[in-house]
């Protein structure tokens, strides 16, 4: 397996994480690509990814897997257990449901904020998003909230379980993991009065497959 | 199982869908929420959904799951049989991915577009978002381009495969159809010159359970 991605980002996180918990981590390649440069945005990465997103799992007969969530649920279920994503009918439910909670109320709230209501990674990458519409700001600020709003929703949940899916280490708590650290980016802060959120990040960091990623 | 939705509205039809498939149908007792009536942003609705949007499933044992990909998760898996989510570790990675591109530029655009650049739903449920920040009709229209632009890449995908993931009806397929359903009620039209996508919707509405949903 190749991975096209960036160490130390967000989403890139999310799967290296997936790959260390799994224990596949030293059966893949990395590829750096060179966001700041604008890599991930021109036509060979593209035909890679049309959303031009990293990462990108390339499989052995070439084909290319974007989306952390996909990636997630191929190398969960390569040994046939699947640990990330729920054994059983109920807990994928479970799981998928927090799972996309955390990308739509927290990950990809902060990445909104991240790149319309802040410099984001520079002029070079981000003019293309800033000349297509007025009101970027406005949406990159309400998207902002949107994402405190969201580490408060996380909070309360995890004030009655220990993780995010229930009582076991799941994508859901990968997800949100990721979306802390990309809101650690952004400079948006976890609320102090998160004490139960804060608490479970700690908790998760300590994870040996999260010191490795 | 309980299911809470509103008949013909884009995604409780990609949940039914989904049922239909699986010959689970008959074995769903459905609750009409009333969307019109702004039911949907109730404390007691969102109880079930905090994110406050249908459809949702309730197991017997009372827990809630919302997210059509979630739903569709577990009644894929009831049987042990999955067959619209993959059945393989390569299968499922194709199909979450391309269910996910079609949530992102397809069905998911499309509802920004008619909450944002159209009187979507009418004031007293689209009021509130108004409100909350400038630029709320250029994203909207942005938004409108960009599910456009996903019908274009879903026609590109479709003249070289018979499915939205390959060879096999999937989870991703009903996403797109959910997706063209929302754009007819948004007056989004699909390009004329779509012709593989149209001739897939054409070939995609023949199936009972498309049919029946």
């Amino acid at each position: 397996m190749k991975i096209y991605d960036v160490p130390g980002f967000p989403n890139p996180l999310r799967v290296r994480i997936a790959l260390a918990e799994k224990g596949l981590t030293d059966q893949v390649e990395f590829v750096k690509v060179d966001l700041l440069g604008g890599e991930h945005k021109e036509d060979a990465f593209l035909a890679k990814n049309p959303s031009g997103t990293v990462p990108v799992l390339e499989l052995e007969d070439g084909v290319y897997i974007s989306e952390c969530t996909a990636i997630t649920e191929y190398v969960d279920h390569l040994d046939g257990k699947p640990a990330l994503t729920g054994a059983t009918p109920r807990d994928k439910a479970v799981i998928h449901m927090m799972q996309k909670r955390a990308e739509a109320e927290l990950i990809d709230a902060v990445a909104d904020y991240f790149h319309y209501a802040t410099p984001g990674l520079g002029p070079k990458i981000e003019d293309g998003k800033k000349t297509v519409w007025t009101g970027r700001d406005a949406f990159g600020r309400k998207q902002g909230d949107r994402a405190v709003a969201g580490m408060r929703y996380f909070d309360q949940i995890l004030r009655d379980q220990p993780y995010v899916a229930g009582d076991q280490f799941s994508m859901a708590d990968i997800t949100v993991l990721g979306g802390l650290v990309f809101a650690g980016f952004a400079k948006l802060d976890v609320p102090e009065d998160c004490t139960a959120l804060s608490a479970w990040r700690t908790r998760v960091q300590e994870r040996p497959s999260v010191k490795a990623a």
